[in-house]
């Protein structure tokens, strides 16, 4: 059986995504790569995560033909594929429709860098695609997602701010990767330092050096979409309510103050 | 005892229910339809789900009359045989309390079809009924519910736009049933391509072609539920908020930036 | 050792409101009455909920005099025994600071009846009592507690709508009590059809007529307090936002289709 | 080996932060100090709390400085020992990545007192730092985490309402640590009475007398920002929607009523 060990890392990189509560049913696959065979090893379609077995994982080529494996590969395989081709430093692509990240991907809006959680793991906003053309949607459809996020990558949507790209200090960014030198491919946001991407009206991609990586990757991902849902929501309304809090405040405190202690 | 297999199903399409968190306490029911003989079973009324027994389902003819059974049926069972005798190409409905698709419910908005979990299920948005009147309030409340449901189904509310019956490429919603085609009892939205309904002021049936199907519908249906109502709270701060989004932002990227790496 | 059969009544009631999450560490507190004796039983102060056993509950007369029992009663006891004198047909009481419900009562707004699962334990919106004055909170306290709590069911606040005491047709709230006849003791708000208050700035208080129904009762309390946070906050976005609701409808569905299947 | 009673608490309090769901992966530490011997036991940096073991506690000097333990100390060390040198009267610190706070944190806002579950551990509002400048990141970024937080005890930020440090009555505030008096070193805030910081863009310090306690008040810290969080975008909307309210509230009750019982 080809590729063991990447089997069983795959396997538990997509059991992972279970145990974080990032899956519903079977919403979600992982792979990874061996870039020294050129070979994809990928979660079968529609098995239950109970389960999977490593000789359950599809082996394929960099165009998504299957080498060994008697399932169908899971349904997103293109964008996998594609993404390992576009990318050469990832190692592992993870696809899931995460509570939080699905809604900013709904939203069609990039998830903005508000903390340090973030910035930890993703070296600026994760970026939203644009929304897929009827010819896309119409077309290869899962091969065109791919193209999505790859175009964002390489350069940004007209109108938005450039990205840093070349940061002279990458103290919180260093454990997603530490690929902050210039990109010599031309990215305009380097894969490995921001590893995922949400695709608009769809859901997250998340990616990382090692399949555990991608996964932990889709992890933070997750927390983070769901504190910046929050930060955001939070600062309209305090925005909307300065006013509000401070009746509050002085509510419970000062001279006039009609609650708690005296 | 009759349709044993057909109970097996109902019940285990009832603890799916609670298993994936839809229910609290007894708020739930679901049921499954005989369509050779004309049976239908369903959960009886208020048992702890976990003395739930095959032999305690109850058998009742399409117009609810009970055929074999000791205990009461779901209060709810005028509204599944009505759905039963209306919408023919079904085979199982399920109601619950779920949080958010309720939400929604209280709300008295249909459910917005904003990404393709939504689409891979639901082929447009998830309707609301119009709410009850006083006079169907007054009289026969659950049989009313069922009608209302029916009504949205065979004609959109006045005023809103009319919703695509006879999709061209039904590559998304193909999973939640694939009945596509023109519907030839003229119905506006075909009850197996968007196989739920929101009844306003109340809470969500979903239904399918079998017990297993409409359960696992009543699930998604609360999941993209949850997804829609923070798509919708977030696009509408950001679009209050763009400018707090730039400020973020640039406080982070850029000559001024006051965070993070320099 | 006095009431055996409701010590056990009342520490199943305190555990049920762990069990459904409704306390956090030792925030909580159930109890019962003995009509016929004249006397409560209460959960100990600051007891761990693992380690509490029926004879730790604290049994006291109806003015909160220690009758039986060597531990502290609550701190909310006063709260409880005034509840008892003044509500002559409740038989229990339980508080929280279940996570909506005190954010109701944080927000100083009354829970809103928004649909059946609501209407099925209360009839008509929880109220919220006034926020108590520098002289209550100086005075004495918990005692106070009980009386804005007595207030509010006696008469709704000035300039608050009056609420339907007297209903004709009690089919939904009939599960809560039934006790819809005019009140004899001239309560504006029967305790019974409503079996909860929140207090301002504080947290819920629910009751029944058994420890069981109290903790039931406030368990569906926090539900239906989730429910309508999400309802008012979906209501007002979609309300701002009815333009964007329409159009990512109109991106999904007719000839300017840019999402989906064409 | 040292501080065997202090390697067991901590270890105690950094596995609590685990079991209520505070921490994600690694993401958080605690730590305690021996006043006596003027030592710092903290959590190792980077280890799975399920093989976190007493003897992997790291000891050091109130400078930092390792006195005993092999593996690297939490990164977060001198953000820890600062806070033990300025803040005399605390015996151990906290820090967590925690949903809701971090939330708070992110959107730069001080967390409002707005309930007694709030003024039963904290004596006014959870502070925000100020943010930090590009000069204090670029430098010691971990010793100038704590500068901010002290700076925000030590004196209230310019422009903001200046907080009550002498409440005459301490009733709720005592079961936080009671320590009401006026503060001999001159604090604005007595960090007994308000045992938490949020750090803006980044995340919650807390801290207490003992590991046990500081721990028990990050739960708390986050329970009230996620009830704060719910109160204040609840009553931001409630006030844009009051009418909403009183439409809900006239279709269930009245001569027009639509909905419920007639």
């Amino acid at each position: 059986m080809l590729l063991e060990s990447l089997r069983a890392e795959v396997l538990e990189s997509n059991l992972e995504l279970v145990r974080r509560g990032l899956v519903l049913y079977t919403f979600g696959n992982a792979s990874g790569v061996d870039r020294e065979q050129g070979l994809v090893v990928i979660k079968p379609s529609g098995v239950d995560y109970d389960d999977l077995r490593p000789e359950h994982m599809v082996v394929t080529d960099l165009n998504g033909k299957i080498v060994e494996g008697n399932l169908r590969p899971s349904s997103d395989l293109d964008t996998h594929t594609l993404l390992y081709r576009e990318f050469p430093t990832i190692g592992a692509v993870v696809h899931t429709h995460s509570e939080y990240a699905t809604s900013w991907a709904q939203a069609g809006l990039d998830i903005p860098a508000l903390g340090t959680t973030h910035a930890d793991y993703f070296y600026g906003p994760i970026p939203c695609t644009e929304p897929l053309t009827d010819e896309a949607i119409a077309g290869d459809y899962v091969h065109e997602t791919g193209l999505a996020i790859v175009r964002r990558f390489r350069a940004n949507p007209s109108g938005s701010t450039s990205q840093a790209a070349v940061p002279g200090d990458a103290t919180h960014a260093a454990s997603a990767g530490g690929r902050m030198s210039p990109d010599p491919s031309g990215f305009a946001i380097d894969p490995l330092a921001v590893p995922a991407c949400i695709v608009a009206g769809h859901a997250p991609f998340a990616w990382g050096r090692t399949p555990h990586e991608a996964a932990h990757n889709a992890v933070v991902l997750e927390y983070v979409a769901k504190m910046a849902y929050r930060t955001v929501t939070l600062q309209a309304e305090a925005g909307v309510s300065q006013s509000l809090l401070d009746r509050h405040y002085f509510r419970k405190h000062g001279a006039k103050a009609t609650y708690g202690q005296k």
